[in-house]
């Protein structure tokens, strides 16, 4: 009798590792607590809402909802043939329904193709960083993950690609931005084919960048090819459940044999397939004005962000721009949790980097909200500089009363953020803002359209026996604020 | 480097013969060409029909429809408190939220149980028949399925009981009807403990039935028990796509960290929470009056089904029937045909009992509509004996050209249906029905209501001078109608 291993198979008690990045509802509840409802960045949605809002995509709500509302006491055709005709014609390119297998969610899509093809022991291949759900999927089904650089998964040798029995890739890349062109990603897939290795490429914002990049055309005859399409993104609808997947008519079938019966309800069948069957499909008057916000959008916020101290976004071709914050005095999860305290969702990243917290991702919205965020950021970050310069400045205290060094030159990446030969004592300073100008201290305007009081031209709280004497009445006394204004007129204001 | 197998992994390429029994759609589509809408005995809803209809209800279909309008465009809260949380009210027990798994349907969170639990080579056991939904998600996860009939899975030793990862059951039984009483099943859940055997209870149907006997009360501390609940049979809303599941805080944890992000819709979400909130709950006058209902139908229909000839009703406890029917002249697959052809759906089982076309499921509706199908029955029982009579007449007419001999009496298990030594060229009389009462032939009122021509005290055909004498007639002339009369005036009329 074989010795069972407790409740679950083994990888079962892996996956929670994953999870954190699916959940940012406790955040949304901490933002929807500041405002009636928050503004949330942290998603990949079209900025342009929902296509149901516009008049022009011919789409009527209330009566696809009326007709859905009858149809709520019998089962959809499992068959789906509306709904897959509807995303055959709007990927055109030959596909037909038979290429075509509709799912609730991409989730639901990655779980049943990973769950048709993977073993225990089996390698997938992801780009890094890559969406927690790849990796979450692989090993559920007891696969190993593989992750490499977007550049080296491509030029992977022939000997990498045979060994895998799978790559899983989002085109544009989660949370990169980058868009691979067809080009490139066709001899991949021609390669990954040849070393039998199937190849998904998850597709669910390349409608919001540019659909003529899509591999879904080369899916006949080739049954290690996979592309992911989303509804939720393109439309602004993740409130219904409905995407679908495309492959050759072979692949399809096993898939469609698989997959969960009935698993899109009347509501999402009826109101996607509406979507799907929109005026000018791909080329819609609602996706192209939606390509065009984008656009203008990515170059708006890349600009300003990239003007706020310690931001450094990523080059993007998507309605997303990943930023890296290495240079910023607070990580990723911190800036998120201010922010969602203000109302504003973005998407902390650590879970993509394997918790390295030093990335965020924001989604573009419109200006008006983009504006809204930039100031918001300011505001986090001006008040976040006065709470650290306190939190340091107890710090300095016990650590000078307890007769520990103060930081150390040689631990700090900032140092000399003032003048070589610096007094590190007060690493943040203990009158932060001051707003007294003859410091050599001023107001100056952030990249965020914030008033930010720019220490960088004073250099007082640095100098060792200015520090020092501060630090003497401050441990004396306490660092109240009524002390700190005593330390101010009796040490610094008769120098200013 | 490891040899790879095909596209899939293997047991990918054998669920597509679980799948037939999921695709009724085309049967579906067959019956509704018959009418505007088919009549579907074929599934195991509620036949009271959507509780939204209901006034006593207390549930405001358009309110509840135009707030979830409202949040097609933002991502649900994937914790789906308000939904788990009504589940766990809805089900009392001491159960709370956090015992509750949502899913977007039974399959999903079966295939999710399955999945975070079997690994290749496992053993289920399952009782025979059941749904082939299980042995497909069983099979997909690389487990072999062991089917025993229901008593004997419940006596089964703890050797058996030890060396399967998981028992998966439906109570009430599904096809059978059979529910199993709470105090039986505890016991044998408390045994699959002891062997740490996972047991999942399906049940989907158990609030039609008696919900006093579900098991959801002994979940708590309990790692190896899962309940799986409905609101789709329940409250007749396979359109709307929300279902849960109950299990110890511990396994309902690691359940949630894997099941699929966001799989429930806005509008799943906030109708199917509502329905759970409905006043008294599991005693609500609208599941109160169902259970009567079913009652009284399913007294009604197995008294009246159980009268037709060749229609073996089984006995259930459940809002449908599991009726054998070995002894019927047509197979579970050709009733279930001629039936769609009249816009009438009810569930040929096949695929229950591995292939083996001798039993259908009915599902339960009103009086009104189960005595339409009453009739429905009788007319294909008519029809498809005179269109038998008619094939078999040409059968015995080629093979007494070719010299070949007419059907043996050895290999009819019908033999001898008149008298012993009867001649069996004509297995069926090509003059049926003759509606002439010299024959000894009469009309009888069929247990359907319906009339039918009984052939039961006439037995010309099956004396030897005749049928050779008919059958050389027709063999000249050919089976014409005009030479079938020309038969009947030759040799039969002059008997009379």
């Amino acid at each position: 009798m074989k010795e069972k291993r407790a409740v679950f198979k083994e990888n079962t008690y892996l996956i929670s590792q994953y999870h954190h990045c699916i959940l940012p509802d406790d955040l949304r509840a901490k933002a929807d607590a500041q405002k009636t409802s928050s503004i949330d960045f942290s998603t990949r949605l079209n900025p342009m809402g929902n296509v149901f809002q516009y008049q022009h995509s011919g789409l009527n709500l209330d009566g696809l909802i009326n007709a859905a509302k009858k149809q709520i006491n019998q089962y959809p055709d499992n068959r789906y043939l509306e709904f897959r005709t509807a995303a055959a014609d709007f990927i055109g390119k030959g596909i037909t329904f038979a290429n075509v297998v509709p799912g609730s969610g991409t989730c639901e899509l990655i779980r049943l193709i990973l769950g048709c093809t993977l073993e225990k022991g089996d390698i997938v291949l992801t780009p890094f960083p890559s969406t927690p759900e790849y990796a979450l999927n692989s090993v559920l089904f007891g696969a190993r993950v593989l992750p490499l650089p977007p550049h080296e998964l491509l030029l992977a040798e022939d000997d990498v690609l045979s060994c895998a029995r799978l790559v899983l890739l989002s085109n544009p890349a989660n949370p990169g931005g980058h868009l691979i062109p067809r080009k490139e990603l066709r001899l991949f897939a021609e390669r990954c084919a040849e070393n039998k290795t199937m190849l998904i490429v998850d597709e669910s914002c390349i409608e919001l960048c540019d659909p003529s990049q899509t591999l879904a055309g080369y899916t006949f005859g080739n049954d290690y090819l996979v592309i992911i399409r989303s509804i939720a993104h393109s439309f602004s609808l993740p409130g219904l459940k409905a995407s679908y997947a495309i492959a050759s008519e072979n692949l399809a079938q096993y898939f469609n044999n698989g997959r969960l019966p009935w698993s899109i309800g009347a509501f999402s069948d009826l109101l996607c397939t509406a979507v799907l069957s929109i005026e000018g499909g791909i080329n819609s008057r609602y996706l192209e004005e939606s390509r065009q916000l984008i656009q203008s959008q990515r170059n708006y916020l890349m600009n300003r962000i990239g003007r706020i101290y310690g931001f450094s976004p990523q080059h993007s071709d998507a309605n997303y721009l990943l930023v890296d914050l290495k240079d910023l005095f607070m990580d990723s999860r911190t800036l998120t949790q201010n922010l969602a305290s203000k109302g504003f969702l973005i998407k902390d990243c650590s879970s993509f980097f394997q918790a390295e917290k030093q990335f965020v991702r924001i989604g573009m919205r419109t200006q008006e909200d983009n504006d809204i965020l930039l100031k918001a950021i300011g505001e986090v970050l001006t008040e976040t500089s006065k709470e650290d310069a306190r939190e340091r400045l107890e710090v300095t205290i016990e650590s000078a009363a307890s007769g520990a060094a103060p930081a150390s030159r040689g631990t700090c990446q900032y140092y000399p953020c003032h003048f070589k030969g610096q007094d590190c004592t007060f690493c943040f300073c203990p009158f932060y803002a001051c707003e007294d100008e003859r410091t050599g201290g001023k107001w100056i305007v952030g990249s965020s359209g914030n008033r930010v009081w720019s220490c960088e031209n004073c250099t007082y709280i640095h100098q060792s026996t200015l520090s020092r004497q501060i630090l003497d009445i401050l441990m004396e006394e306490g660092d109240t604020e009524a002390n700190i204004q005593k330390a101010w007129s009796k040490i610094l204001k008769p120098l200013l």
